[in-house]
């Protein structure tokens, strides 16, 4: 745990409210070093994806040339949405510090909660109606994949 | 649901393959026609966020200009993972279509079922270590985002 660390991230999501984005930040740190930084750019990108999180775990990843952040650890000023919280999995980050809570998120409009819930549900269950069909055919994939010899695993 | 568009995203899922990326396609449709595409980029760009949904959002709302694809339906060779289906959220998609099913993503290695456990589960009993500190630094951001008058929301 290193303050200085969040404090940078707390102060990237108060500079980017400024700047007309949303109220979150987030840096990515390795060997007690910050590597990377994001901030939330939905609304400035125009990029529903662009959230602090996820844009500190791509530039981390370019610096680092690598899609395996293992070793590192991520400062975000707010607990990460399910979005960012499977990207930090699929990233292989090593621990997760976080200032506000996604209670404190959703009191001012940013409702995670609300997917939160959605993701654990069944399928049959969820507000975005999602239909199976053609598997045969999409399986032809997985088949390539498997027969593929020098495929780069991750 | 229309045929067509899902073998698109399979054809995606299997020139990606050849290409050395991973099995997966997705295109995203609006209007009846593909305004978007994506492929699972995740090793081809050393990005672990760039699943073949991601990208094609991200490339759908860079074509319309906007961060809210309402209106537009997703067609995946794979059941999202917890990452992707959540971008779908907060992209307010209205329909999803699948041909894979997490289950045969699982027996290829891709395990997108232990994070959709893991974003289940309570804080305290994830395999990630997630910890929360300096809160009320972190509100700073939150207290800025409420007083702002000519915010954009979303």
């Amino acid at each position: 745990m290193n303050g200085d660390f969040m404090k940078r991230a707390i102060k990237c999501s108060c500079e980017n409210v400024k700047k007309g984005g949303g109220p979150f930040g987030a840096v990515i740190v390795k060997d007690n070093k910050i590597i990377a930084e994001g901030t939330n750019l939905v609304t400035i990108n125009n990029d529903p994806t662009a959230h602090a999180e996820i844009v500190a775990i791509r530039n981390a990843a370019a610096y680092l040339n690598d899609f395996n952040l293992s070793g590192c650890e991520i400062y975000t000023s707010c607990e990460p949405c399910p979005m960012c919280l499977s990207a930090i999995y699929w990233a292989r980050i090593d621990k997760i510090w976080y200032a506000n809570t996604k209670n404190d998120a959703k009191e001012i409009g940013f409702d995670d909660s609300f997917i939160y819930d959605e993701v654990s549900k069944p399928l049959e269950e969820r507000k975005i109606p999602i239909k199976q069909f053609l598997r045969q055919e999409g399986l032809t994939a997985f088949h390539l994949w498997t027969q593929k010899t020098d495929k780069v695993e991750y």
